[in-house]
C-alpha cells in the first residue's frame, strides 16, 4: 500500500511545490454574491444557506489553486461551527478536492482516549461501524488523507489514532509546537531534564509514537506542527525527527516572516516541510498583492498560490535544497 | 444573567445529586431493534439510520436518567464519527436533553488558537455569523451549557472561548487530568519549579484563565477535567482551584474505583465535583446488576443512574459534605 507519506512526496516533487493551503471559510471575506446564492439553494435552515455558499467558494478556491498546490488543509472549526450542514460541507469539500487530484489534510486537532480516540480515528481516518441487514459493516468515513492530533492526552490518544492511520495508510501531524503568539504557556514549560515540554513531545513521536510509521521513502507517516514563528526551533525539531514531516503554519498571516524562515527545518534532501497558507490565499482578492472584483476571487487565490509556491521554491534554491 | 455553575448548583441541590450522565452511543452496545428502526426511517444512507438509531435510543435513555442526574454529557467524538448525520444526531440530543431539564455539557476537547478558537467558541458556545438578505445576522450554534477544552496551545486558545463563554454564561472545563491507563506522558512531566505540567496546567486555569468567570454563587464558571484513577491527585488539585468544579470521568468504567475516591476533591460544602458515568448506565441492561431484555434497556439505565446518585450520595454523607 502506498502510504500518506509516500504519495506527499510524490506530489510535490510532481507539482514541484510544497504549498499547502488551508481551505478556512469565513463569511465575513466571502463574496457577498457567494453569500446570496447559497441562501436561494438553499431550502431550509440559512445554516443550510452557508453551507453551500462555501462548497461554492471552496470548489472555485480548489480549482484555482491545484496546480500549485500539493495539499490542501480545510480548518474543521470553520465548518462545524454551522453544525451538521457545516459539516456537510466540509465533507462536500473533501471530496471535491481529491477528485480534483490534491491530497486533505483535515486540521481537526483531535485528542481523547481509549475507545473516544479509536471513534474519532474510525470516523476520520478509517472506517465506521454501521447497521444493514441486521449486521454491522464498515464504511468510509470523512476519507481524508491525513489529520492533525493533538498530544496533550498522551499514548491512550495517540494509539489508537496510530493503528487506524497504520490500517489504512494514512498520515497525522502531531500538533506540537504552533505558530500562535503568544506561544502556548504550556508548550514552553521546562522541565527537569532540560528541555521544553514540546521538545519531549517531539521526543514521543519519535521514540513512541513513530513506530510501524515508516513510508517506501523511509520517511515516516506520523510528522508535526513547527509554527513558523519560530524557525530557530525547527532545527532542533528536526534534529529531534530526522524522518517526520513538518506541517508549518502562519506563513505569512500569523507573523511568521518570508519563506526562508518557514523551511528552516528542511532536510538536506530539500524534503520534510510543507508550508500552509490560508487567509492569505483564500482572501487573496482583498488584499494588496492581487486585489480583484469579488466576482474574481478566485484569480486572486490561483496567483497568491503560485505566489507561494515560487516564493518557497526560490528560497529552497537559495539554500540548494530544491527537492525535484 | 444566571450563569452556567450558578444553575448547577441550583440542580444539584434540587435533584440531591452530583451525578453527570455521559451520552456515548456506541453502535455495538445498541439494541438490534432500535438500529433496524434506525435504517427503516432512513430515507438516504446508511449514516442517517445510525443517526435515527443514536437519537431514538438517547431519548429513552435521556428519559429514563432525567430524574437521577443533574447534567448529561454527548461524547462528541461518537457522533462525528457518523459525519454530518453525526452531528445532526448530536444536535437533536442536545434539544432533547435540554427539553428534560438537564444541563448539557459537551464533551469535544477542542483546542485550537486565534480565529479558529473564536470559530469553536461561537459555534458551540455562541452564536455564529450567518447572512441574510444582505446582511450578517447572529444565530446560536449548539447551544449546549458547557464544553470541554484542551488546554495545549494555552492563551491562544483559551482568550476566545472565555470570552465567548462569559458572554453567554456558559461554562468551560479545561481538560487537565484525564483518568485514562496510561496516564499522559505530558500531564506528568515535572518541571523546574518541582511541580508536574497538570499542577502548572491547573496554576493557568487559576491565575489567567479564570478572570471575570465567577458566578452568583462564587463558584467559578471555568472547570477542570480531574480523572478519578488518581484520587490523591484531586486533593493537590482542589487547593491549586478552590472555587472550580471538576468533572471527573472514570467512575467505574476506567478502572476509577468507588465513589469514595471519586469525591475526593469535593469541597466542605459539599460542592466542587460532579462525577461522570457513561457507559456503566447507557447498557446497563448489559451488565450484572441490572441485566435486561434489549427492550428495557431504559429501564436499567434509569436504574443504573439512581444507583450512582444513591451510591454518590451515600459517600458524602460519609464525609458528611452533604450540598443540601
Amino acid at each position: 500500500m502506498k502510504t500518506f507519506v509516500d504519495k506527499l512526496i510524490e506530489a510535490i516533487r510532481a507539482k514541484k511545490s510544497i504549498l499547502c493551503v488551508g481551505l478556512d471559510p469565513q463569511i465575513r471575506y466571502i463574496p457577498e454574491y457567494i453569500l446570496d446564492e447559497g441562501k436561494d439553494k438553499a431550502e431550509g435552515s440559512l445554516f443550510e444557506g452557508v453551507a453551500r455558499a462555501i462548497v461554492k467558494f471552496n470548489k472555485e478556491i480548489i480549482k484555482a489553486v491545484a496546480p500549485f498546490a500539493t495539499i490542501v488543509k480545510p480548518q474543521m472549526a470553520f465548518y462545524e461551527a454551522y453544525g451538521h450542514w457545516g459539516v456537510w460541507a466540509f465533507e462536500k469539500t473533501v471530496k471535491f478536492a481529491k477528485g480534483q487530484g490534491l491530497l486533505v489534510l483535515e486540521d481537526a486537532k483531535r485528542g481523547d482516549g481509549g475507545d473516544t480516540a479509536e471513534a474519532y480515528a474510525k470516523g476520520h481516518l478509517g472506517k465506521v461501524t454501521l447497521w444493514s441487514v441486521g449486521q454491522t459493516c464498515h464504511i468510509r468515513g470523512y476519507g481524508v488523507d491525513a489529520m492533525t492530533i493533538n498530544p496533550w492526552i498522551g499514548t491512550s490518544c495517540l494509539s489508537p489514532f496510530l493503528e487506524v492511520a497504520q490500517e489504512f495508510g494514512k498520515g497525522i501531524f502531531v500538533v506540537d509546537k504552533t505558530s500562535f503568539k503568544p506561544n502556548s504557556e504550556i508548550e514552553q514549560l521546562v522541565t527537569t531534564s532540560g528541555r521544553k515540554v514540546w521538545e519531549e513531545t517531539a521526543k514521543l513521536v519519535r521514540e513512541k509514537w513513530s513506530r510501524y510509521s515508516e513510508g517506501k521513502t523511509g520517511y515516516s507517516n506520523v510528522g508535526v506542527v513547527m509554527g513558523a514563528t519560530y524557525p530557530e526551533d525547527a532545527v532542533t525539531m528536526r534534529e529531534i525527527l530526522p524522518a517526520s514531516f513538518f506541517l508549518v503554519p502562519g506563513y505569512g498571516a500569523q507573523g511568521g516572516g518570508g519563506a526562508e524562515g518557514v523551511i528552516r527545518g528542511i532536510r538536506d534532501d530539500g524534503l520534510g516541510v510543507i508550508v500552509n497558507s490560508s487567509r492569505g490565499i483564500n482572501y487573496a482578492y482583498l488584499r494588496d498583492r492581487f486585489p480583484n472584483e469579488p466576482e474574481d476571487f478566485a484569480e486572486s487565490a490561483g496567483k497568491a498560490a503560485e505566489f507561494a509556491r515560487n516564493d518557497l521554491n526560490a528560497a529552497l534554491k537559495r539554500v540548494e535544497k530544491l527537492p525535484w
